[in-house]
């Protein structure tokens, strides 16, 4: 068989077993649920030496400290995972959910009812956790899923979608519902992300190289971010303590992650006695900061920020800070530069606040708060698959609810159109 | 300027629109309105001379008389746009509506709240009607719009569109939140649709080779449909007179629109008795009624369908018939031929109804109702951008509330992530 006819094949098992998925109930889906957390439980074994293969396999290519390190599968990080599945049973349900329902004056009774999306492709990098987060999290909403996960993973992931496949299947699980694609071959994303009739959604995890090659071959939808440019902007009025806690916290606390800040605007009246305190306080946490004209003028010690700096996403103890004339200002730079993931504005004044937070065309838009809350577990959805700064179906942390569509039942007793 | 800095800076100006699109509240919006309704009508003369340049091109470039129909604007169709435009006056507008509200055990606020898409493409054929209703509804969705319209009408769209522009303008509509792309090069279209990062979505109106054609040269999110084939399903407990009727109207009452019954599936048991009786009904309107083997075994007067014939949208006066053996086998059937539009279950059971209602993965699914009332207006939506069989973001009709997305605001009092 060809590449080609490999995807077709599995793409038409997905659809198989979408029409099965789409007809569990909630009591069925949390029983194979707790079926694939015993089953992933059973096979730590299996697990750990399928993964000892990939990091024998990394050692031999060279990969980094890094790289290792989050290839790496112990057992604290299979619990983290038996947890994790374990963790969506208790979550509600979103699929039969009626949105609405209306009755026309000709009688016809209208719902907006939520249904699952259908098959849905995972496309991500290194991580082995993210095989058992997606798929679960995917059938919890009764898609199906094919997964195509980095080189580097390769048998600890074969191990574990197998492993999720069967132990499920013994409580009914449709078989096909969680599929991993077992070829590194590279054309294997461009034949996925092109399945259209059989694949109804891909989302892409991982680097901005991997989503602009996903987003730039695919003809079937995709949900994403590129990057995360966050900004802070400090208003005259903020009150400095709590901006430089929020700050500090912004860049710090996890520098590599997309929710990350990466850029401050401070007000210019504010900025002669702020800048001054922030470059004290990252100085105490070894942050690279990088300042405009402007903030140069007051903090000549700054390195000089190049243009190219606003349009970067370090994800890395760096900073960049610059001087702004007026809120407008402020939001204009961020609305151009940034990436509408997250951004925060500090200041209590709470007109300033209301027009950022009506202005910034961004997912997440915070108040007074850390940009790094963008997230779904954070946000109380219990779980999360991907953050989204496209406008589409899905914006800012997409967990359980934003894995549904809808549709649209509609009952009569004989209506026809005049 | 080359075509594509000619789009470049369109989508630029539609941006600057947007941008201060989304601070003008719902009166203002609404009197933008009636002053585009006003323009319309004291610019009648200049609407009709347009379109009578469009005519004669037409006629000297032998269009059939149904398509010089369709480019015609009489003072009835102009008066039938006005009445478009001041009837979305008094439409709730979707903008600033509060999805939902939920405080975390932390004390952030997290609000979902309604906000515009941004710059939204519309790319349609010949009626010049299109214009109007379009750029009138995305503005009260508070988004810019970027228009192309058939090379045919190309006189007449640009009139309509300057003269909504302008009139608006007078009331405060900012400048550039209406454009309409006045080369007929077929290369714009490319150029629109590749706007990433300008243009935040595209519909296409028109055939399916239109669709098509987008969809495949497209970077930016396009919802459409395809096409529309329409099934009705007669279940051995249907009611056969309620039958009749909903198919007459679904075929006949407009068979040249997307939510036309193109196909019937008939239960096999049911069927001695109804097919004759729907021959015989469809035959006094002039349908062509193609069957399969089953029903020409029971009337061989029939035209044999070909495999074909299932997978074709006729548009037109002609309908193919079928026998299934069950419920399941019809829906089988329609998931698999149909084009996930609208299709109706003709059925007395209850029981029946459920299961054809939870597993036709159709954006529009009907018990006992003609398919004919997917339609914005008919939903009560009170208009209708389009309708999408795609899954995510809409589904089925688009109207108002289709035309925007979301945004979180989440508002702390200093709150860091741990």
């Amino acid at each position: 068989m060809t590449l080609h006819e490999t995807l077709m094949e599995m793409g038409d098992r997905a659809v198989a077993a979408e029409r099965q998925l789409a007809t569990l109930g909630t009591r069925r889906k949390n029983l194979i649920l707790e079926a694939m957390a015993e089953a992933l439980e059973a096979n730590r074994d299996r697990i750990k030496e399928a993964n000892s293969r990939d990091m024998a396999a990394g050692r031999a290519a060279a990969l980094t400290d890094a790289m290792l390190d989050r290839l790496l599968l112990t057992d604290k990080r299979i619990d983290s995972m038996i947890n994790g599945v374990r963790a969506l049973i208790g979550l509600k349900d979103p699929v039969g959910q009626k949105i609405s329902r209306w009755i026309r004056p000709n009688g016809l009774v209208i719902q907006k009812i939520r249904v699952p999306i259908g098959v849905i492709g995972i496309i991500y990098e290194s991580r082995p956790n993210v095989t058992v987060d997606a798929a679960a999290l995917c059938f919890k909403a009764s898609n199906a899923v094919i997964l195509r996960g980095g080189k580097e993973a390769l048998e600890s992931n074969l191990a574990l979608a197998d492993i999720l496949q069967s132990g499920g299947l013994r409580k009914g699980l449709p078989p096909h519902s969680i599929q991993f694609i077992a070829t590194t071959d590279h054309e294997a994303v461009r034949e996925l992300v092109q399945l259209e009739g059989r694949v109804d959604l891909v989302i892409p995890r991982g680097g901005e190289a991997l989503i602009r090659a996903v987003t730039e071959q695919a003809r079937v939808p995709v949900i994403k971010h590129y990057k995360g440019i966050c900004h802070a902007y400090v208003d005259e009025s903020a009150d400095p303590a709590k901006a430089l806690d929020i700050i500090e916290n912004g860049k710090c606390s996890r520098p590599g992650v997309c929710n990350a800040l990466e850029k401050v605007l401070i007000h210019q009246k504010i900025a002669p006695e702020f800048l001054p305190r922030l470059i004290e306080r990252l100085a105490g946490r070894r942050v690279e900061l990088r300042g405009d004209e402007a903030a140069r003028v007051l903090a000549p010690e700054l390195a000089p920020a190049q243009p190219a700096d606003w349009d970067q996403e370090y994800l890395d103890l760096t900073l960049t800070v610059g001087l702004v004339p007026s809120l407008d200002a402020a939001i204009a730079h961020i609305n151009r530069h940034g990436s509408h993931h997250s951004d925060t504005i500090l200041a209590e004044s709470k007109k300033a606040q209301d027009v950022f937070l009506a202005q910034v065309d961004s997912a997440c838009v915070y108040a007074n708060a850390s940009t790094r809350f963008t997230d779904g577990g954070e946000f109380g959805m219990g779980a999360e698959i991907g953050i989204s700064t496209d406008k589409l179906h899905a914006r800012g942390p997409m967990a359980l609810e934003e894995l549904t569509t809808y549709k649209y039942i509609i009952q009569g007793n004989g209506q026809i159109r005049p």
